[in-house]
């Protein structure tokens, strides 16, 4: 009877000891994974620091980059409504016969130095029957003032019939944020209040004879609200 | 007896308990690990997606870098083979002289104005007993294309008996990107087709009257298998 | 008796087969992970690898961009210390009577010509009495040039009774580099020794007829350390 009893209490024994066993490799395995996590943590907050630095640094980047594309195309400037093929052989020749006609050739003693001219190619999903803008890149900085300064003074410009205007030369994603200040604009020449829309992208407003800086939309936006011309009121 | 019995089994049903314990507190460590690894899970995630958008603007950043690099460079020149010290102290009087006698002294009634010119330095183990390559900045980007134009019309261009050669100024980035398209240009000089390679880097072949554009030299290298005088085929 | 036995060593078994059955559950949990963990230091590995690749591209991006931005300014000086208003309603006019004389109408039998001239808004708590910089830029790099070497061959300039001081316009992570140069160079002032910190940043310093190059304040530092007139010795 004892023997029975001690032998069945032995098999019980060495099962608690394999039991035991087994416990302890997994506490061994888990304090393991739970090193490897804990250095897949230091690991990742690293990297998320780096992360974050890379990101500031590439926003910083896409600035400088952006103001440098810019820069370069400073001296530019975009005639839109011109016809196809109205240029002959020679962009450079029939852009200085046709600034003067446009904007009055009193106006140019001496002639605008053109460095290049040239049809901007129209990309993708954009390709339709009007003509291509014609890009110029002016020498003299001043000269392409003088041209806009004019344009804007005629208003109404016209070549062989055709209307024609005459922008800057922006990069794309400057021409989108310009956009953004259309709507405040938009009231702004409704409530008759004069602006200019500032390199590379700040709204002067003047009122009562005094300058106001607008560096967002969103600023602009809340000063327009509290004109008593405003026709948002 | 029973007592005997009892006893036994008192210890082991002890042994059972702290196991069972030892079991709970595994669990509870198992689970917290697994909440850790979701969450660094999760964060390995947030980091591959902004990882994955830094790489996309870095590689938009690197193009528009490059792009600002051969911008600025537009207007630069590369002549190749002029003996040094034969430009005295003045590079820029130096190369207003060599340019009319290399290219015809004709076609220079106004002569291009240089804003810089200097001898490029040799980097490294290039440093070899060839001159080196004297690089030119002009003020006006369309003399840098009359240049070109006229040397290439010359084919054969010497200077107090050694052969010049004249390029436009790339960057090294883009030099390479040009360079693949060399055993496509091979084919097509032996097959006799014209061709040249466009800004910053387009393959523009003319056949049957018709121009055709590759912008990679894959593309280009699938065309000219096609062609019958092809010595591939 | 042995019925007794056997029902209690039946639980105790019991009990040991679902421990069993939690002992196989847990090491399934566990195995599963260690997968999971093993994935994640992959994807955290992979990670490392492409974001010490991103901080080597903004680097050598950084690097390029703060070129262009110089290479933007290469025909570009600020003049100091002009007194505010003095400038009247055209900055360019000014400017062009301003520079011969302060540099001797004799050396401008022709003029430089000048792209833009404005103050350089003032920023931040930097905001004092002094007069704005004025920056000017110079259609022709060579006039820079010529005007920077007048500039430092007559010394001291005076504009109407004040001291005007010539700079070329440096990016600000440009100006902070060449400044690391500032302890160094008084150093060889003060030891009466020819130096010229050369663009964009390195130290020339002429050691008995031959030109020495160093191209960070360090090495530059043990150069003057080693100098029998140095004043640290």
């Amino acid at each position: 009877m004892t023997a029975h009893f001690d032998s069945k209490t032995e098999t019980i024994q060495t099962g608690l000891q394999n039991i035991q066993g087994s416990l302890n490799s997994l506490c061994e395995q888990i304090s393991e994974l739970e090193q490897r996590v804990s250095s897949n943590e230091d690991n990742v907050d690293d990297l998320t620091k780096r992360v974050q630095t890379l990101e500031k640094e590439n926003a910083y980047l896409k600035d400088k980059v952006e103001d440098a594309e810019n820069r370069n195309r400073s001296s530019n400037l975009r005639f839109i409504g011109v016809p196809e093929k109205s240029e002959g052989r020679d962009m450079i020749v029939f852009m200085n016969k046709m600034i003067p006609l446009l904007l009055g050739c009193e106006n140019f003693s001496t002639m605008p130095v053109i460095e290049r001219a040239h049809r901007t190619p129209i990309f993708g999903s954009n390709a339709r029957s009007a003509p291509r803008p014609i890009l110029v890149k002016f020498l003299h900085f001043q000269d392409k003032v003088k041209i806009l300064r004019l344009a804007r003074a005629k208003e109404v410009l016209t070549y062989s019939g055709t209307r024609i205007h005459i922008y800057p030369d922006f990069s794309a994603g400057l021409v989108k944020k310009r956009r953004e200040f259309d709507a405040v604009k938009k009231i702004l020449r409704a409530a008759d209040i004069k602006y200019s829309l500032l390199y590379p992208c700040t709204l002067r407003v003047t009122v009562d004879g005094k300058p106001k800086l607008f560096r967002c939309p969103e600023e602009a936006d809340l000063f327009v609200k509290t004109l008593p011309s405003s026709p948002l009121i």
